[in-house]
């Protein structure tokens, strides 16, 4: 069977920088770095990760919009902190056609600027709160850092939820739908994951906290997958949006956000796939099941018959199937959709007829079963389920392994993957530990654990656990 | 019943432009002239267009990607048609952070640049050919004309397909399939239509031809909905598109485009919408059918159940339902869904139970009726598929009554809509009725008509017909 040149356990990064181009995902060709051209194949599974996510909004009452990409540099300047964090990474428009511009604008790299203002004529009254908003587009951001295929890319494929609220209160209900949300939504692409509390000087621009939501690559190296940020007020005084509340008082709202990206996609491509290629759980697979008739002479006709009707009970049962009828070796169709990631195959030969069966092959572990057809509709549903349970459980295998909590930099040092260590809470404290791992502060646990150890650093007496990774 | 300000008879244009915010669609506010924000009932509307339009891209075999938004300047200036055409509309980007760029990048007015040099890079032999793709994406154009929301915007909610040919014959295959779908698009939109040929100075920027897909608004102007556009090899040449040919030689393809824009949805606003709101097509409704209780004291509950009910059966029927139990007066939700365009509201009462009936109440001509609950779903289903067919009907005859072909330029002068006069073949001599008649020159009729009349401006003898019309 052909396997990648770069074996993914001898070196990750190129065994996926490899894997993206070959499996057809994207074409890191165009002339701008860091701007891919996303091919049909990796379009489709990215949209059927943005329709999980579509669905999780839907559920929890967010309403879907489009604000314009380009921003006003005054409606951009209007927050501080927000400018200061994101002013070195943003792309300026200075004219239009020959003529210069009034007012530079700039493209968003992310849409609180260009949508606050108009939030502030929607906001009237408490009545009109919760206002729970979300788009899916795209964001630009100049990387600075070594770009890789969605991870860190320049043209960025968004989602981007926008709360605001009545109270403060309110605004914390949210954050904790919001964790529900990556809860069900990344337990349907098999991806565990923890959240962490990011640190005050690592928080995002403008917010009053940030809760960061990472993975664990096979590499070691952790992967940003998403982010909820409680902003309080903080972006609600500068753009004022204001409410009149139920007694006559106008107020500031408190207002969230929820950020992810095409980074999902990364992590399914990176934790999940091996050597042969992709692997998909079922739930984003283009094509969730592939069916290769197995003809030899003579029994052509029956063979593509019982793969018919295969096809069709399938599809009347919600799946999307293939049927590989092209005439080529079904080895090479083999090698093809097992590089695409195809969760499961099925084999129908002229044996099979006979038995009144069906052979099917899973593409995470080569498990091989011969089904009858008489119960084949439940059996190869139930081992999509299996496949997508055995991804997740083998996929939190590898972060427990690798997340250790260690009480010294020496053991610290030792280990690869996450490790919590005790903090102080100063910064400098953590920054040292930083430099000393290579690493970078993920975060605190979000749960209240009491850690009686002392700051391995300046050792005074840990007021937490501090996460540190080598990150993406 | 309240109805718009404006009324759509005394001043179309102005009645459009209340109507999209009154609707919902977007908000005209933000602080970029001509750059819009979808609301999210617009944005709603509009991915159902898209959906309908993603249909037929995979009915016919095409593969939806996504490029780059951001274009080099060197990429896009190597067909030199193109760049004359655009170069005055594009917005450039100079700057990223505070470092000025090498190379000036633009944002895409259509994506030929910066799609073609990666095809040329796809298409090595015969065997990679037909390439059919298409994306949905936003584009920009400098506009210097009067914005108008959905109809000339800077940022285009845009649709197009890019195809690549082993010769020009297989492309005006291509050009054919993308009339018939057009025809099956606009059928279920209920927007009858016409197709011109471009004369050639109103040709897309680089096209060998140009047909246009105009529809006629009730203000008299037509808009201009699509464009199809052969390309022959006069992009491949400068972007080397080339490929193997079975004989072994290398060729360059011959390409098509198909674009199409939110003014699909401008078209459905305009042409269908009346002095009381929307007046939405089922195939696009967000909504197709909402229930509203008429409840009196103490028949709450059966009525709710009846409502519960139908919205059930409905819904199996793959229908999108609403209930409105809302506490407010039914005048006030019938007020609303009319506003919002929903096709057929259902009514039903304490004495509907009795009577084992619903009340249908069309959105189009407020045509009410009594409906056994025996066969309510048939009966509903029914109503919206001949709401959809009225509506055709009834535009269709606007169009038909306002495009008559006419020998004089006086007889010309009288007639608002489109007008077909006689044309010899010149330039000079289009252009000249352009300016008296202080309208544009659509393009001829597709079909080889012959003119047997003189040119009514130099009185050679005519060719063929060119159509005039003021236009959006």
């Amino acid at each position: 069977m052909p396997e990648t040149k770069v074996k993914k356990t001898d070196d990750f990064n190129e065994w996926y920088n490899e894997i993206v181009e070959l499996a057809d995902l994207c074409d890191k060709r165009y002339p701008i770095k860091g701007m891919n051209v996303w091919r049909p194949y990796g379009w489709k599974l990215m949209s059927f990760v943005d329709n999980l996510i579509r669905d999780e909004m839907l559920k929890t009452g967010h309403h879907e919009v489009c604000f314009p990409l380009l921003i006003p540099e005054s409606s951009f300047k209007k927050e501080e902190e927000h400018i200061e964090g994101f002013g070195s990474e943003v792309y300026w428009i200075t004219h239009a056609g020959l003529n210069k511009l009034e007012e530079k604008w700039l493209l968003r790299p992310t849409s609180e600027t260009a949508m606050y203002p108009i939030f502030s004529l929607w906001i009237r009254s408490h009545a009109d709160l919760p206002l729970k908003t979300y788009q899916i587009v795209n964001t630009f951001r100049y990387e600075t850092k070594q770009t890789r295929a969605f991870i860190r890319v320049r043209e960025i494929h968004f989602f981007e939820a926008h709360t605001c609220h009545n109270g403060f209160d309110d605004a914390e209900k949210q954050i904790n739908e919001d964790k529900e949300i990556a809860k069900r939504l990344f337990e349907k692409l098999s991806l565990p994951f923890i959240f962490s509390k990011r640190p005050e000087w690592d928080k995002f621009a403008g917010a009053f906290y940030t809760i960061s939501l990472d993975v664990l690559m096979p590499s070691g190296r952790t992967l940003q997958l998403g982010s909820i940020h409680q902003y309080k007020d903080n972006f609600a005084k500068p753009y004022e949006i204001k409410y009149e509340n139920d007694k006559g008082k106008h107020e500031f709202c408190n207002q969230t956000t929820y950020g992810m990206s095409e980074r999902i996609l990364g992590a399914i491509v990176g934790i999940h796939g091996d050597n042969k290629g992709l692997v998909m759980p079922y739930e984003v697979a283009p094509v969730q099941v592939v069916i290769v008739p197995i003809i030899f002479k003579g029994k052509e006709k029956e063979v593509l018959k019982s793969c018919n009707n295969l096809y069709e009970k399938l599809e009347k049962n919600g799946l999307r199937v293939h049927i590989d009828d092209r005439d080529i070796t079904p080895g090479n169709k083999f090698y093809e959709w097992e590089l695409k990631g195809v969760p499961l195959r099925v084999e129908i030969g002229p044996k099979d007829l006979e038995k009144n069966q069906i052979v099917t092959v899973r593409r995470d572990n080569g498990e091989k079963k011969f089904i009858s057809n008489d119960n084949s509709i439940g059996e190869i549903i139930k081992t999509l389920k299996t496949i997508k349970k055995d991804l997740f459980e083998k996929a939190k295998t590898l972060l427990e392994n690798n997340k250790k909590r260690v009480n010294s930099i020496e053991d610290a040092k030792k280990l690869k993957g996450i490790v919590e260590l005790p903090w102080c809470g100063n910064e400098e404290c953590a920054l040292e530990i930083e430099n000393i791992l290579e690493g970078n502060t993920l975060g605190e646990p979000l749960e209240d654990e009491k850690c009686t150890v002392s700051c391995p650093v300046c050792n005074n007496p840990a007021k937490t656990w501090m996460r540190y990774a080598k990150t993406y």
